[in-house]
């Protein structure tokens, strides 16, 4: 996706890992921090943040809160802070997933999040100033996971990342404003 | 909604503040310890959660966390631990609200709360045992609250409360199971 962004657009990229930046998304010092260093830019995509997958019976409090803290908090604190570094007219970009509507076994807590961030993209809109527009992307189970994960999705579908990198797309340079874009088939 | 339910059925109220029993949701030793006083019941019935309403400008990190530790985490922990204290067959009925489907100004972290909610009710009946049902009732403005809230929901219809009492009572006494029960007009 980076590739395709990058034929038009300086991009920078951050991750726990690997990137341009270093960020966790967990942590909202260093989502600070990142932006310190992006300085004023246009678009935010975020793909990142973790939720344990365990059968409902073994999930513990705490274990919720491993998504609540990453996926969830992660996503949100990422536009709280995000905002004041975008110019006018630009866009964040979110990700969930099928879960959020479609969930499979040992994905209450995955599930939940992904949820969440459906109703708050829908809410945030109505507040966030500077014409900055704010869309979530859901997919399916993506092309290049599906051998790693098709056990746990019987019968979806698996989807082809061009409509993967596509919905982003039609998030950032689309004037979608509040809208989840499912891409499930 | 006690009143209704009474008629057929033995009732144990508990809250913060009132009822037969003492519990605070948001803390799960004390959902146990009210557990561990009713024994093995029927079916769980929840109205409580709070989640903090303002500005999403205004909103900390630790604000938001008001909402998953009340509202969300109280509703998950009252399914976790619930469960166990269910006779075969029984039920759990969760409450949301229609910011989940259709949010208003200030509520970027209720309407975030009630959508997860909406998406664990979904995952969590595909695990969960002894044939108990879960579901969540989302209702819109309820008439009793209209006065208070209106402003806040321009436009929005009350419900009436025999409707928002019927929304429960088909969760209870329906065999519906993994339904998010709107009643929105």
């Amino acid at each position: 996706m980076s590739a395709h962004f990058a034929q038009n657009n300086e991009i920078i990229t951050a991750s726990r890992t690997g990137g341009d930046l270093a960020v966790d998304i967990a942590d909202s010092r260093s989502i600070s921090a990142m932006f310190e260093k992006t300085g004023m830019i246009d678009a935010i995509i975020c793909i990142a943040g973790e939720a344990k997958w365990a059968d409902f019976n073994e999930l513990s409090e705490d274990d919720f809160y491993i998504g609540l803290k990453s996926k969830l908090m992660g996503q949100v604190n990422l536009v709280r802070i995000g905002r004041t570094y975008l110019n006018t007219k630009g866009s964040i970009t979110l990700s969930t997933g099928i879960l959020a509507d479609d969930p499979v076994v040992k994905t209450t807590s995955a599930a939940m999040v992904n949820g969440a961030i459906h109703s708050f993209v829908q809410a945030v809109v109505l507040e966030i100033e500077n014409d900055i527009r704010v869309n979530v992307v859901s997919l399916g189970l993506v092309e290049d996971s599906y051998e790693r994960y098709k056990d746990y999705f019987p019968g979806f579908n698996p989807i082809p990342m061009n409509k993967a990198v596509n919905a982003y797309v039609r998030s950032v340079q689309g004037k979608n404003n509040g809208e989840i874009i499912r891409m499930y088939h």
